[in-house]
């Protein structure tokens, strides 16, 4: 198995922390970001959306990594990810897109591009963009995550799940941008939880090969 | 089974398909983006992301539209809206995903309200935003759609799937803000083989209740 992964990526840091969690081993295929190489066209013929993270595994490549989190759970279903019960599953992938879907798209490199050659937005105006939807996506994760009863030493009960392999990199990147997260005890409080993890420990950007 | 939706959201479209697909009827009950209704205290507290759509079903409510794809396929099995084999279950999530995480995020109108507020993008400048993530989502959906094997009469093989659900919602936006989709053909004929099925077409946004 092959990890095209780059080791600030925030969603090649939630399959990093799947792929640990469950023991699995892959090889890590650096591309790295800061030098384009999503974009080369070896890399392009594998992955069209030139994006990080993609799996091979078995002659398959799957990318996205939402859809990479559900294919190691169904090909290595121990330890679970997901719970059991329909609607127990619900909530864990609604919390996983909340992060996905929410707040990271909104903040990758190419949107910041965007922002400052098009739209000729300064670095203030940029950190502040960054900074709007962290708070916004966090502010409601926030809210669910204290209100419902589902919540445990993880973003759903007692073991983690796919919510928490999304919250980490999310915290982690709010960290890197000096966001004030005094607003959301229970995310900081689940990001400890995992933090005491080797698992999480050992998927952080600092420990991968390609880290500098 | 309660759908909360609003008939020009795009990721309700998605869930409407699906429940169409499997003949579970669900009672709409609409919430006006236009008027904010999603920001209302009543809505929020059933869901603090103030987002749209969201299914109550027995007791449980679920929010995020591929959340609720996910559940429904769970608990309405019959017919299938995902393959069975985990790497072609991964093809088509990751395609969903490639509109949900890629292209609509950038595109919510909570997004353009920022740019036009907080930046001073004027409209002609939003339009440009606008399509540019449509052009560069879809520019790498035609890529692999007209590529790969797996790709049928539908985004993956000879009968509706997740991917579909997202893809022509997306391009029913696209076609509203008159992008151009010549350079699509794979995902415009795709588009075609949808529309052709009631399903589709009962979920289209003119057919739903809150119409306007």
């Amino acid at each position: 198995m092959k990890l095209y992964s780059f080791f600030r990526s925030s969603a090649s840091f939630r399959v990093r922390i799947a792929l640990q969690l469950k023991g699995v081993s892959a090889e890590t295929v650096p591309i790295n970001l800061r030098k384009s190489e999503q974009d080369e066209a070896a890399y392009r013929k594998l992955n069209p959306q030139s994006l990080v993270p993609a799996l091979q595994d078995d002659g398959h490549f799957i990318t996205q990594s939402l859809a990479i989190l559900e294919y190691l759970e169904e090909t290595h279903p121990q330890p679970p990810l997901l719970p059991k019960a329909p609607a127990e599953r619900g909530r864990v992938r609604s919390l996983a897109l909340a992060v996905a879907c929410e707040i990271h798209p909104l903040n990758n490199s190419r949107v910041l591009n965007y922002l400052k050659d098009k739209l000729g937005a300064d670095e203030a105006a940029r950190d502040a963009w960054y900074r709007n939807w962290i708070a916004v996506g966090l502010a409601a994760l926030e809210a669910r995550l204290a209100a419902e009863k589902e919540t445990g030493r993880y973003c759903h009960g007692a073991t983690p799940t796919f919510a928490d392999c999304c919250l980490v990199p999310q915290v982690y990147n709010a960290r890197r941008f000096k966001c004030d997260l005094a607003p959301y005890p229970t995310v900081v409080r689940i990001e400890g939880a995992c933090l005491a993890l080797p698992a999480f420990q050992r998927a952080a950007p600092e420990q991968q090969p390609d880290a500098v």
